[in-house]
């Protein structure tokens, strides 16, 4: 049983206690948060704090908080000697303050309240300053997902950094082809299974060989049919430049 | 039963061949391709052809061929009065030969060879230029997909270049996140669970509320960070452009 205690109330804090709660491995002791009332814990035996003097030693204290609060937070702990965590993707372990032992517990997915997850298929990226703290955070890891791995601070900056571009990126081309299809009352559902479809053809294709359309036939006619089409200055923008890189890509091949 | 024929030997002519082939409703009676070779049929009953002259008459003539060949196409077809649809998103129904009565059965879906698809699932975008011809393509669309949509050739435009943003681009976003993982010895498969969340959010939330990240977020921080991590000039553009995009799109709310 690895016990811990949560530091933060957003949608990363959110679900990982709902995914501690639902692992027999694991034992919410604390969860901390600026407004108590800002958690949502159904397990009576969590204790939700406001005061940092209350905050107990367990296995492992996790700093779920926004990247810029990360430093502060760890300063805040009045313990010493215990092993603190942080969830963020884009801060090194060194962010930390080094009266504890510090670690990475970097869930790599797109997490919003609204909408439940299955945390057995969110990789969980691990970084420790000793093996011994590694492996306690890899036990913890495997209690709630099937994959961890290994990952450095400087892995981890490219592994954001890729996140930016496969889901936050994805997402607002999602946006602009509900826009498209807003403007000429068409639903935005008529495009839904060609976007699962598009994510489903990269588990046994590599993007390379999934690539199909204009820029990947180099066909200049639909591509200039497409531009004088689009009206707004951002999405032909964004079709120019995207256009350009695919067929830059297609040339080193 | 509804009998076709299908010319062309492409990705979309396969999986249209595979799709009716499993259908009780549909016969396939012709294919026509320019090398016979290059047709996959496992069905006797199906006659390959590649002379214009053996055409016969049936209730639909699809041609599915690349978009710069419908026009050339439709001509070389020695016959009248059939019903003649071509499966393009950006070609206009008034690019058939009007010998016949044309129009457009366009699944609106990324077809790799390589890769099965389930049909059921392919939203099919209808155009006639008659009530009774479309009738005939409802038919036709409703035997293999349960999503037929009416869709005029200005909306289809708009469906294509909004498909070319969904599909092409996000395609291209995952080859370069799979890029930036080979360059820091990471496996892709890190990613593909954020890839795949990132698509089944849109299943029940607005793009716009499934939006997260740094440009959400406008944490000038991270994205001055990741900034200066990219190394690619056409990274380093594209992260900008797409950027600059999502806080434009926040100011605009």
């Amino acid at each position: 049983m690895v016990q811990v205690s949560v530091i933060g109330s957003g949608n990363v804090a959110h679900h990982l206690l709902k995914a501690f709660g639902a692992s027999s491995e694991v034992e919410v002791v604390q969860v901390f948060a600026r407004k108590k009332t800002s958690v949502e814990t159904t397990n009576p035996n969590v204790e939700v704090i406001e005061d940092w003097s209350l905050l107990k030693n367990v296995d492992v204290i996790i700093i779920a908080v926004s990247d810029d609060a990360i430093a502060n937070v760890s300063e805040h702990i009045p313990l010493n000697c215990q092993l603190v965590v942080h969830t963020s993707g884009s801060v090194a372990l060194s962010a930390l303050n080094d009266k504890n032992r510090r670690g990475v517990f970097y869930p790599l997915q797109t997490f919003s309240k609204a909408k439940a997850i299955d945390y057995r298929s969110v990789p969980i990226c691990i970084e420790a300053e000793t093996a011994d703290d590694f492996q306690i955070l890899e036990t913890l890891a495997k209690s709630i997902s099937e994959y961890t791995y290994a990952v450095n601070s400087q892995q981890r900056q490219a592994l954001h950094v890729a996140a930016v571009f496969v889901c936050n990126f994805t997402n607002h081309l999602y946006q602009i082809g509900s826009e498209i299809c807003i403007e000429n009352h068409l639903p935005f559902d008529i495009l839904k299974p060609l976007i699962q479809e598009t994510a489903q053809k990269i588990a046994t294709l590599s993007p390379e060989a999934a690539q199909t359309g204009p820029a990947k036939r180099k066909d200049t006619q639909t591509i200039n049919k497409h531009l004088a089409f689009l009206t707004a200055e951002n999405q032909k923008e964004i079709y120019k430049l995207l256009t350009k890189s695919i067929i830059d890509h297609g040339k080193k091949l």
